[in-house]
Order: C-alpha cells, then sequence, then structure tokens
C-alpha cells in the first residue's frame, strides 16, 4: 500500500471553508483553543491547522468535497470526551467539530425513534426522551458525550447487559464520504436484510470511514419502577460469580457494575457526600427494573436471596430515587476522582466467567510494576476500566512501566479470549495492542475496507489502523 | 472492473476433494439431488458441478484453499430453506452443504452463550437450549432452517419486536475466506469495541464473503409465563396502529404479528384444525410475556383494554400451552399453506406506521395486475410478506404481471422510507430491485467490500450484487 502525503491547509481553502460555514465558523491555528488539540485522556496531542463548525449536512458535505480534492486531512470531533486519542487531529488538517449540530430533527412516537444531528449532547437527549415518556437505553458514563461520538465509538454503558451498546439502537444514519457524497443508510425501520450492512460498518468506525450527520435511533418506553440493590462481598471472585447465577434465575438487572473499596473511598472523598457502605472488599451494586411494585418486590427478594447464598455480606436497598441516585452518583464519579492527567486506561473486555480472574491478575500486575491501578468494571458485560496511574514517577519510568503493565494485561485479556477494547475504542493509544492481538488477516481486510471508503486516506488518519502506509508502521 | 471467468470442476479437482472430505461426502453432478439445485421458493435453479459435505473447519478451509486455486466457484448451502435463491449454484462449480456441520460444540452457562456448527438446524437447537433453561431469542418462521443461514441472512422472525433479530444475538463467528484462511471475530464478548466489526459485515452477507464454521450466539433466561392474544379488527389500519399504543403504555410483546381472513382461512384448511375466530378484516396476535401471574394479568388486562379502546371487536385470551399452539400453529403454516410453487414474494420492511399504507396500496396492485396475494407480516416491526400467486396463468404473464406487481410495491415500499428486504435477503432473485432501490454508491461501496473479502469473486458469484461484473449487468 501506498503512504499518504497529505497537503497542508493553505490560506485559498481557509477561504473556501469560510465560504461554506460562514467566517465565524472557522477558527485558525493559533486561534484554536488548546482543548482542541486533544481529548480527556489519551496523551496524545495534535494541532489542527483549522478548525471549521459546520452547521448543516451540506455544509460537511463541501467541506469534505473540499478536501478530498486538496488532499487535506479531515478528524471529526464532537464534544471531544473520548479516550482513546480518536478525535485527536494527530496529522494536522482540519478539525470538524460538529457541536453545533445539535438539534433533536424529529421525535417519531408512532414508530419509537428520534433523528438526532450528531452534535446532540448524550444527557440533553436523554432526559428530553424521559420528559416524553421514552427510555433512550444506550448510557456511557460520560454524559456530555455527544450522540454521534457514541454512535462512532459504538460506546457501551450501564445498561449494556440489559439493552446492549449503541449499535443496538441505531435504526439508520446519514454518513458523508470522504468526497462529500451524502449517503443514507438504514431509516426508521425495525430489520433489513437489503445487502451488505454497511450501517453497522460505520458504526464503531472512529471517523475514519465517514462522517456522520444524522443519526435515527430507536426508543423503548420507560421502565415503571427502578430499584437498585448495593451488595457487599468478601470476596471478588464471588461477586462477580453472582452475574451468571441471576441471570439463570431470569434476573437480568438494567445495570451491574462492580467495584472495590479502594475507587469507591476514592469516589466518595471526592464528592465528599456519604454513602452507605464502606470497606468491604468488593461490591456488585444494580440496578433492577419491573413493571409494578409488586414484581419489583419478588425481584428484590429473589435476587437478594441469591447474593446472600453467593456469599454477599448484606444487600442494600435503595427504593427512592434520591437514595439511588446517592448510590448512582458515586459510580459515575469513579474515573473524575481519579483526577484527568497521567492516567492510562485498558479497557478490556472478556468472558464475564473470567473477570475476576483478570481482576486478580491485574493486581499481580500492579505489584510487579510498581503502579497503582485503580479499577471498576461492567460486571454484566466482562468489560472492565484498569486504570493505571502514574503517581509522581518521572516521564520515561512511567512510560516504561505503563507499557510493561499494559502489554500484560492485554496478553492476559487475549488469552482469557477478550479483546482490546470493549467501548472505549481504539483510537491512537491502542493501535499497537489491536495490532498485536488482532490476525494480520483481519487488519489487513480492516485496511482494505479503509481504501475502499477513503481511497485517498484523509479521514481521520492514523486512527485504528496504521491507514494507507504499509504493514509493520 | 473485470468480469469473472471461472473455470470448470474437473476430475483432478474432484478427486482433491475427495482426499479433502473423504468420498462419502462428494456427490458429482448426475448423482445430485434435484432438490439441491433450487431452494424453498425462487424460481431460479442452478446445478453444481459437485456437492462436498465438508464434516469440520479444517475440511472446509482446505475446499476454499482449493477453489481459490483453481478459480471454481463455491456456493454455501444450509438446509437450503430461503426464498431468494441465495443458496442456489446459479454459476456451477462447488456446492458446500453444511449439514454434516451440525454439533452443539459447547453450551457456557456461566457465559450464557453456546458455540455452534453452521449446520445446526434452528428447531432442534431452540428446544436443546429450552430444556436447559435458556431461550435462544431468534425465531424465523422456518424452524428446519440451520443456524448458519439464519446468521448469513440476518434472519428475523416473529421475536424481533422484543428481541431482534439474528444480529443482536451472534457474539463470535469463526469464517474461512475465500482462500482457506480461518479468521476468527469476535468471541464471548458481551461487547466489543475494537476496530472495525467485520463480524456485523458477515452477517446477512449470504456466503458472498465467507463460509461460516463456527458461531457463538447468547442465551437468555426463558420467561416465566406466556400468554397469548388474538385480537379481531374490522380495520387493518386500527390493527396496525395498535403496536406504538401499546409501546408507548410499556406493552412490547415477545410476538406481534398481524393478518387478514383469507390467510388464516387458507392456513386453517390446510391444518384441518379448529381455529377460535373466523371472518374479521384483520387480526393482530400477540404473545406477552411477564415474570409471574399477576404480571401477566396487568399485562392483559393493560393491553386488552387498549385493544378494545383502539377498535378491536374483542379480544380471545389463550393461556394454556395447548390453546397458545393452536394459535401459533395455525400462523406458523401461513407460508406451507400457499403450496411450494408458482409463488413469489416481496419481503418489503416500511417504518411501522406506514404499515397499513402499503398493505391497501398492496390491494389496489393485486387489482390493478389481476393477481391474488396472500400477505402477512410482522406488524411489530414493519416487515411484510406479500406472496404473489401465480393461480393458473401462463408462464410468459405470469411473469410479467409479477414484474409489474413487484415494480409498483417496492417503489410504495421506497416512497414510504422502507428497505428491498426485511429479513429474508437479496439473494439471486431481488438483486434486480436491491439496485434499482439503492444509492450507486452504495452499491459501489459493497462491491468494493466484496472485492476486498473475495478478490477473485469465487464465493457465492451472482447474488446480492452483480458480483465483478461491470455496472448495469
Amino acid at each position: 500500500m501506498r503512504p499518504v502525503a497529505f497537503e497542508p491547509v493553505t490560506p485559498a481553502l481557509i477561504r473556501e471553508l469560510k465560504e461554506i460555514v460562514g467566517d465565524d465558523a472557522v477558527v485558525v491555528r493559533e486561534d484554536i483553543p488548546e482543548e482542541y488539540s486533544h481529548d480527556e485522556m489519551a496523551p496524545v496531542r495534535g494541532w489542527p491547522e483549522v478548525a471549521v463548525f459546520p452547521g448543516n449536512t451540506d455544509e460537511v458535505s463541501r467541506i469534505m468535497a473540499l478536501a478530498h480534492g486538496a488532499g487535506v486531512p479531515v478528524t471529526t470531533r464532537g464534544a471531544g470526551t473520548g479516550l482513546m486519542g480518536g478525535a485527536t487531529a494527530v496529522e494536522g488538517g482540519i478539525l470538524l467539530v460538529t457541536t453545533r449540530m445539535d438539534r433533536v430533527l424529529e421525535v417519531d412516537e408512532a414508530n419509537m425513534v428520534a433523528r438526532v444531528q450528531p452534535g446532540v449532547v448524550l444527557l440533553t437527549f436523554a432526559e428530553e426522551m424521559e420528559e416524553r415518556g421514552f427510555l433512550y437505553a444506550p448510557d456511557p458514563g460520560e454524559k456530555s458525550a455527544t450522540i454521534g461520538g457514541n454512535v462512532m465509538t459504538n460506546a457501551g454503558g450501564m445498561r449494556a447487559i440489559k439493552y446492549g451498546v449503541t449499535r443496538d439502537h441505531v435504526r439508520g444514519m446519514e454518513v458523508v464520504l470522504s468526497d462529500g457524497h451524502v449517503l443514507r443508510l438504514g431509516g426508521k425501520v425495525a430489520k433489513n436484510a437489503s445487502g451488505y450492512n454497511l450501517m453497522h460498518l460505520m458504526i464503531g468506525s472512529e471517523g475514519t470511514l465517514g462522517v456522520v450527520t444524522e443519526i435515527t435511533v430507536r426508543l423503548l418506553p420507560l421502565p415503571e419502577v427502578l430499584t437498585t440493590l448495593l451488595v457487599p462481598f468478601q470476596s471478588p471472585t464471588d461477586a462477580v460469580g453472582m452475574v451468571p447465577i441471576l441471570g439463570k434465575a431470569g434476573i437480568i438487572p438494567q445495570a451491574l457494575e462492580f467495584f472495590r473499596d479502594d475507587v469507591l473511598d476514592s469516589s466518595t472523598d471526592y464528592l465528599g457526600r456519604p454513602f452507605p457502605h464502606h470497606g468491604a472488599p468488593a461490591y456488585l451494586m444494580m440496578r433492577l427494573e419491573a413493571s409494578s411494585r409488586q414484581e419489583m418486590e419478588r425481584f428484590i427478594d429473589r435476587a437478594g436471596r441469591l447474593c446472600l447464598e453467593g456469599g454477599a455480606d448484606d444487600v442494600l436497598i435503595a427504593d427512592t430515587a434520591e437514595r439511588q441516585a446517592t448510590l448512582w452518583d458515586a459510580r459515575g464519579a469513579f474515573l473524575e476522582a481519579l483526577g484527568w492527567t497521567d492516567i492510562d486506561e485498558c479497557d478490556v473486555v472478556v468472558p464475564r466467567d473470567a473477570m475476576a480472574e483478570m481482576m486478580l491478575y491485574s493486581d499481580e500486575v500492579s505489584r510487579e510494576v510498581g503502579l497503582t491501578f485503580s479499577s471498576f468494571g461492567h460486571a454484566g458485560d466482562g468489560n472492565m476500566h484498569i486504570n493505571i496511574l502514574r503517581g509522581d514517577l518521572p516521564e520515561e519510568e512511567w512510560i516504561a512501566r505503563r507499557d510493561r503493565a499494559m502489554e500484560l494485561l492485554y496478553a492476559r485479556c487475549a488469552s482469557l479470549g477478550g479483546m482490546v477494547s470493549g467501548e472505549h475504542g481504539i483510537g491512537y493509544s491502542k493501535r499497537g495492542y489491536l495490532r498485536e492481538h488482532t490476525d494480520p488477516m483481519e487488519l489487513e481486510l480492516m485496511r482494505r475496507v479503509k481504501e475502499s471508503f477513503d481511497p485517498r486516506g484523509i479521514l481521520n488518519p492514523g486512527k485504528i489502523i496504521p491507514g494507507m502506509e504499509a504493514e509493520g508502521n
């Protein structure tokens, strides 16, 4: 494959961009705020030569046609809440920011779908749908992310155990291809067997195959009764082992989270709010949903009994909205409580019965490399977030130890039948690990797919797979 | 793009095939039973030059490597229950039949997944899982299909409204590429954001991108209480209009079918069994699931009340297994009752609120072209099966009228925001309609994807998109 030589952004190109989106929606290099040079975690920095803020599909299409003609790379960015450097313009060029495309275009109650622009913020959208009596089921931890970013990373989140990931809630999309062509995939239809499903290929492609400009998502009825159980365990293995026991008994919680006391303490300290339990080596926190109070009582009774039989110390029931909020706010602040700098994250997903082993192994790795880890995970789906903290190590030492830790963790994950990323994607940071743990033939097919969609290699270059470079790069 | 010239199957190649799979598992042209020259409905016939019945992945891999080297086309076939000619060897060559690969390799209760070979029959598998206390949720009408065929057409079925389609239940697969390379995609993991999702691209690709040799599917807890409601309506529009009303009220049935009295009568005549209601212009039949008798009573009460408010004549409750079987057996025999010859089917899917309009329009088309239609559909997801009956028309007249009917139906479907196929796929029969109603750029991307996976074009040639031929063919 040929290497890509990108062209610089010229003053003429900037003038043309201004003609497309207006002067106010173009910011050039020296005026671009620092935050647009990175995402929320990945250490990689990339200054775009120009940032554009299109307001509609037609503008995105014209920007892409222009960039395609000029051979200038385009990196799409939503709220920039990613953790893997996926939205960072590592090759410079144009940063296409979708935050102005933030309208809910339609709520179609008869078909129980909504059409949204990519820049719609997850929290705003979910709340608006709830007010209308609908559940938008995907529930990634980072509520200030955009739906476009969620779709393009196939974001997971708390409710994946019951409702699946973002992919499972996308019905249709409009996407602008690398040459500006506007393609509509899927629609308001609930099923589709009409040729290769390019929409599912686009989902999770992190902006390397196209720029999503509209998304049709499905809406569900709101559950009527919600209750949260907090279940402390002495043994992490016992805690994680509850998941199949509950499932077999017909209890699929809406959310089922696992954490340990260190993460819990750091979060409750950070929030400065009381939490109803402390000091257990392992916790499960589960949100149950039911269609009535009576049904909920049966679920609580059954789940509680199974947990106690399975080694739980206790079962704490939070049945008011306020008490539930106390629990979930603490869970929501896990990552924030760690502080945003000098962390790297291993977002592996393993078969859920291997989660306890992966967790105990991560303790070993932490000791071996001499770094503190802060780990939590979605017990219901085997997805762990192992956060590796720098502490006060000097740069070189930090990188060496972190890289060694990552190597060990990903190797064990692979041997357990797991995957490099459960929900945070590959972006820039995890390309090497994807390459190391993926069949070279699969990578080759990904490269061919990339070239099929983006023959000039201008869309988000350097992400997921080394774009058009020869193998080994 | 270059046209493909396939090589014939030589005596030497047959000898090599016999070395791979054994003499008994190779049948040559004159000895191949007639049923292997077609599927269950499509009028297209194609005699393979040789049929092979591999027993494991390694054999499939060696067959593909051989075919790839020789430039011989390979068409994969499961139980041959397709309706669109997808499993018919229209270019001759090798017919690779998966029916000997029919083992359930593993039922992993802790992870609630099962690993199966592609030739496992849906009914057998679903029953085996039920005995173990699990629900395999996909429920296509044709229970003698193989799981491999279900995955490769992304089969839908009755329970799609609640549980989604086959795609939503596949966690991993092993697939043999056109050159014999064995690729493993996904696994036992519940989520995955590790690069382009080639597994989702493979699902629904109808054997044109690879030969699936193993599938990991997820299992769910069995619902505890099931009840079926049969609801007659005077107005088809009222019947179909119930779907969002029920959904908004928190009632998502496990299955929600729509049919009219002509189809019902033909089915009950065919089965020769009594049915509790006749003569209404439209019926909804819904299976509700609940976690207890009390919850079910509330659901029945609520759903019944909403239906009566929405124009239903009556609400008939079938709460014993036997009574429910009477209803669902009649539904299951709709297609069979039409007889298997001289039918063509339009398997459109539209936004579900457009289903009534599509149905009334199909009545118009039936009158206009002078052919009898027999239609039913999955009201919950907007997928209709409009069966066009030949009656006693001479061949030429039948084809002319049928083609005219199809043209009109697909055109209206497109204008309603629908898609060419909801669940039966494109195969051979519907290629022209896919081409007509798909953005040429999307077709071009599909061609590039096809070429990325199968550069020699030997996998199931002539299906979905005209493989490697120049555009216009």
